[in-house]
């Protein structure tokens, strides 16, 4: 958790209510500040500072640049039954996200299962912020987002494919099981790190100028050749999620979001199904543990290490950062008040 | 494509006229022996033997067995507008799936996206089959199955987790573009090959004895222990991947299939999409067509190595072998006619 560099903790009350205030000197409603401020909080609240805290300020510089419309709303395009069509008129990223996973959960309730499609908008921070919303509101949910290229196709040297972070998530107890994850092995800011801290990383996340595999973070991010997960399945997972994402937003393509300084104008895609519709929904809770327990009794390759599900570790983060506030680099902090 | 071991070459109308003999023989009518020993001779057509022809002979020991029940159809369990369960009451996998994927297509043509899940049905092969189904039908199309447990979790060493092959799938021209895989970087088929050519794998795909990552495949057929996509990453798709196809379905999960040779009751799940219900349909054709422009166009890092869209090889399969008969093993078919 790097937590060397973030030496000191505000409480998350604290923290929502500067960001709060700065989204709302910004043109952001007061309602709209709050939730924006909430979603940046949870974010860091739950250990992912890289798209909560530590990106802020970049989101409000973002705004001033003009690329994020503070007062803008998506917009419906195209109905068609449980499959919608909506632009997000580049409003901001999180409220974009946040509308498009309550209406699938809209459509969801009605047909079972309800699909948005959502062109025009903003980086959403985190996708599985609509993860653990939509799975504590009791559906199961799968999203995902197109990005700027920042990957190169398997047995390619330029980056022309996204990453393209990719959500399932399920309700489970009162929290969630969910999966979110990029379609490189190592995203960018996870590198930064490790270059940061001066480590390795763990397993071989790219290439080098040479062309070789190599666990040195600096040498990937100075070619920008990080590595697919599963090499040509990654490369090929990457594509056709970009190819959904924009032909049924009917928005821009991977290809198109040339800036990634902005990564503007993206395209996502928020699938809801609602599992108080099935005939089995009474078992299901029963059924997702007895999942959850045959793979914690997992044979586990170091004993100390416990097979987790995806999320496990966000509840424990999340309670650890409520009680003792949350860490933040303490010049990053300052650039914030300062907004 | 190990064409060593593949010493004769069937004609294609001559291996569906055979596999559909065997299995009127084995008590399907004649037009579902006709459409299960197209699926066989199609998978083998476009060049996954392991899954069409070099399977054909275990898929008739597992009727024979008991496992697969050749007049079984699927049957509604419940609906829940363009949510639908179904039971497979062990019917033939193949053909299970076929009706599962031409359901949720017709779902979808009445609300714009339609779901199946399929509980208690067998193996459907090759999932990529259902992916070009549809997509040649106009639709987008998504798909997975669970399997018996053959990876172990991320930080584990016995195999909990299956490798549940997933496919996304879109119209491309008058063919489509099908990615179809499994959560393991290699297939145990894959690995089996590269030890009878006595050849290493690429690259690493899983542990050996000592727990170090390897890659030579006979250690890793010793383990059982394949490397999911991406370590952590595949792991944790695999095991959401199951728990939706599991509770969607109310079938059994990875768990509960615990005898591999039969792999029968397994689940899965069936997602279509009309995309002519889309405001943008016009212009997804050329939407794709420019994304896969963009793709080719990347700088090779190997010049004689074309950078392929997931599905470009079996076109050029297909050709081949609808050209030259299909590639078999001498005794692998001797078996097939002796049946």
């Amino acid at each position: 958790m790097a937590n060397t560099e973030r030496n000191i903790r505000i409480p998350s009350e604290k923290m929502k209510s500067e960001f709060s205030r700065i989204l709302f000197n910004q043109g952001f409603s007061e309602k709209k500040a709050e939730k924006c401020a909430e979603i940046f909080t949870l974010n860091s609240l739950e250990g992912v500072y890289s798209h909560g805290v530590n990106r802020f300020s970049r989101f409000i510089k973002n705004i001033t640049e003009g690329y994020i419309k503070p007062d803008a709303i998506p917009t419906l395009v195209n109905r068609a039954g449980s499959l919608e069509q909506w632009t997000g008129n580049l409003g901001p990223g999180p409220l974009n996200a946040t509308f498009a996973t309550d209406r699938a959960m809209e459509l969801a309730q009605e047909n079972g299962i309800g699909l948005v499609a959502l062109s025009n908008t903003n980086h959403w921070m985190r996708g599985g912020t609509y993860g653990w919303q939509a799975a504590r509101k009791g559906f199961v949910f799968i999203s995902w987002t197109n990005t700027c290229p920042n990957m190169p196709a398997w047995g390619a040297t330029d980056a022309r494919l996204g990453n393209n972070p990719f959500v399932i998530a399920v309700p489970y107890k009162n929290e969630a099981i969910v999966l979110d994850f990029a379609m490189t092995l190592f995203s960018y800011g996870k590198m930064e790190t490790y270059m940061n801290e001066g480590k390795q990383l763990p397993y071989s996340g790219g290439f080098n100028k040479q062309g070789e595999l190599t666990d040195n973070p600096e040498e990937i991010l100075e070619t920008w050749r990080p590595l697919p997960i599963g090499y040509w399945k990654g490369s090929g997972m990457s594509l056709l999620l970009d190819i959904l994402a924009t032909i049924l937003s009917g928005g821009l393509s991977t290809h198109e979001i040339s800036d990634c300084k902005s990564e503007s104008n993206i395209s996502q895609i928020f699938i809801a199904i609602n599992i108080r519709s099935l005939k089995n929904f009474p078992a299901i809770g029963n059924s997702i543990q007895q999942i959850i327990d045959d793979l914690q009794n997992s044979n586990q390759e170091n004993k100390s290490e416990k097979i987790r599900y995806p999320g496990e570790n966000v509840v424990k983060i999340r309670n650890e950062n409520l009680k003792m506030g949350i860490p933040v680099n303490r010049e990053i902090w300052d650039k914030i008040l300062s907004l």
